[in-house]
């Protein structure tokens, strides 16, 4: 029985036959031509062919133009064609097809076979709750605020604040490479003291996800160097480097700490509503795929700004259990065990706007801050512990303000910032 | 002396005050925060902030929306924020700051330390010109027609008929993968016999591109298992797996063949006004950075269109030896050495293009084609031969139709698929 993973497009087109379209692309980039083929030919050539799902078409409708005529072509690609691997299966799906007009991939699923090479987050959710011992509320972690040219104390200093303010994870700046004032090895001891020193104050553990750069082929070696250095997470801008290198740094069994997988450069593929990658698939699906156990992107809340529907679509994927239904195509029934990664929406978040967070996202998230920790005029402990308190309130369904009235820090960040209705 | 890479972006917004958004992008993209500083620390920091260098707006003139307005904002990053790597250099310029709005990155210039990090193409037009033994006119490479399914001794003569029309390069699909009909090894066995073949009856050399594929860190070992299968170059899906990745592989003294560049995945990027990387940066300056002796990209002529000036863009960026003028930002004068990488316009070419082709890029250009060649009514060894008739008529400035009257390949061709006037 053959195999399939199954990709989504929506292509616009004035006037295109659309049918006509999608049997170019079942046929274009499977086995290359098809009528043409004698009988005999087409028995032997039927299992590399790709296949015509779906073609659902949008004509325009009152006030659009002709411009915004598409159609969503779903077609499905024989596994038997391309290896267990993701950018084979993009240069399959979405190699010369991505420069073929207005064309955007929108969704993907994967048979199986497909995804059975693929073991999925090492920790996910439920592997990072059991690390910091946190297993009833939604996380918090803060960012640095700056570290382009600072030195050690400077970031131990800043370190220091935010652990004992409360967080549970704490991230490098993705703009910090190798360097000479931070040095990783240092950078990670230094921090790694700091969070002990926090520790014995909160009681609480805490992930210190530590930024690998460098070179491809050294990125695994700079990851372990990392952890035999005490780091206990790794952040990667997975997306200057490529989704197969996130998969080789997560399968490595060396590599035994959760990573973060950070956004850059995201927005080069999902904003554009005719061309790219779409962020559910970009930042979610893939991402898991490629077993990142936290998965960053721009919150709606914030200047950076994702729409909450693509944000909810990013959280499903990542969250979702019903594997067979948004991961699997034709699925055989057998259950894959992907884990679940932690959704990290950034930007923008002070602590009025935690409720928010928590009706969008429910308690598996983390509530990530920078400057609504930093920029409290009490100090970065108190934004911390603003934070932990806005939570608490929120699971509590008690109203911010009048937690606010018990709660100095909570109180002071909402005179800051505001709370969001 | 601060030494600083240059990044230009467009930026649309239907109100924002651009001089104070690029310097926000100086600031924040840097050191963080700047106004806010000590004195004596901005002293010391001074060297890690980012300078605007310019802001030009573009205010909507007749018959344009407020959404068209635009400014192109140039910003210097400081080179000792970022390791010499292409991952840390677009995450600095393009990490965060993609998902920022309507912004596109247009334009990336380097210092002279940074570029020297990057040896560039190992081979380039020379070395290529070289290998082949042919100085004196453009090359004509072809596509296999379909090879997907297909078994051995299928692909053993359809690489012979291309071979024995006189092409110099011949490259494998880029969607073939490691399969069990065509294994790298054997598929380079066959085809290396068949071009040894056809070598002997035309009386040229011929170089094949086999691609490399499959997971990140065994890539090198691949590219050099197909050398010592007899594989005279190779085809990389770049963007499948990061410019990084190509830097290493072109890096590696071992791997001793010209790398050719394909653009799978480019669609995702490049097509939107508003988003992503200009086709001229993606496939022109960075894949010369990372070491391309070869890159396709979409033809101006073809079904899979991208517009003649941003080819040619991605010409002069492949091209040009004024490399302190378009490569370097603020040089100190010392010249570089980038080598030329190789045009490949491609998809949509006959021999009736010809004219236009070395018109628009010159004889430094890979003629290329696929259904060109292989839908020759006399077959594929006519295709090839009807486009050296054309390359030949359009070196002599002998019009094509002029020149077929004795020439019976390119005459058929003519007749079949025209002559572009």
């Amino acid at each position: 029985m053959n195999a399939y993973c199954l990709a989504t497009y929506r292509c616009y087109d004035e006037k295109a036959d659309f049918t006509k379209k999608a049997n170019g692309i079942a046929v274009g980039l499977t086995v290359g031509s098809w009528t043409e083929l004698p009988e005999a030919q087409k028995a032997q050539m039927e299992k590399h062919l790709g296949k015509v799902i779906s073609v659902i078409v949008h004509e325009p409708v009152n006030g659009e133009s002709s411009a915004d005529r598409y159609a969503d072509i779903s077609i499905a690609y024989p596994d038997v064609n391309f290896s267990r691997d993701i950018p084979a299966l993009l240069v399959t799906i979405f190699g010369k097809l991505s420069m073929d007009g207005r064309i955007k991939l929108t969704d993907l699923s994967f048979s199986s076979d497909f995804l059975s090479s693929f073991p999925g987050p090492k920790f996910g959710i439920q592997g990072i709750r059991n690390l910091l011992g946190v297993h009833d509320r939604p996380l918090l972690m803060s960012i640095f605020k700056s570290v382009v040219g600072y030195e050690l104390p400077a970031l131990r200093e800043q370190f220091y604040l935010q652990a004992a303010g409360g967080v549970d994870l704490i991230k490098d700046d993705e703009i910090l490479f190798e360097n000479p004032l931070t040095p990783l090895e240092k950078r990670i001891e230094v921090c790694m003291e700091a969070a002990a020193k926090a520790s014995q104050e909160t009681g609480q553990k805490l992930l210190y996800a530590v930024n690998i750069t460098g070179p491809t082929s050294k990125l695994a070696e700079q990851a372990k160097k990392a952890i035999r250095a005490g780091a206990n997470a790794i952040l990667f801008n997975v997306l200057a480097y490529g989704f197969d290198v996130l998969h080789e740094l997560s399968s490595d069994p060396e590599i035994n700490v959760p990573i973060m997988a950070h956004p850059a450069m995201a927005g080069a593929f999902y904003p554009s509503p005719h061309y790219g990658i779409t962020a559910s698939v970009l930042l979610g699906k893939l991402m898991r795929l490629a077993g990142a156990d936290l998965v960053l992107f721009p919150s709606p809340y914030g200047s950076v700004v994702m729409p909450l529907e693509e944000n909810l679509a990013i959280k499903h994927m990542l969250l979702t259990t019903d594997l067979n239904k948004d991961y699997l195509y034709a699925s055989d029934g057998e259950k894959s065990q992907l884990a679940p990664s932690f959704p990290v929406p950034s930007a923008g978040i002070h602590p009025g706007l935690v409720p928010h967070i928590l009706r969008d996202f429910g308690e598996e998230v983390v509530v990530n801050a920078g400057g609504g920790i930093h920029g409290h005029p009490l100090g970065t402990i108190a934004g911390g512990q603003a934070f932990r308190q806005a939570i608490e309130a929120s699971q509590r369904q008690i109203p911010l303000r009048e937690y606010a009235s018990t709660h100095k820090e909570l109180q002071i960040a909402i005179e800051t910032w505001g709370v969001k209705d």
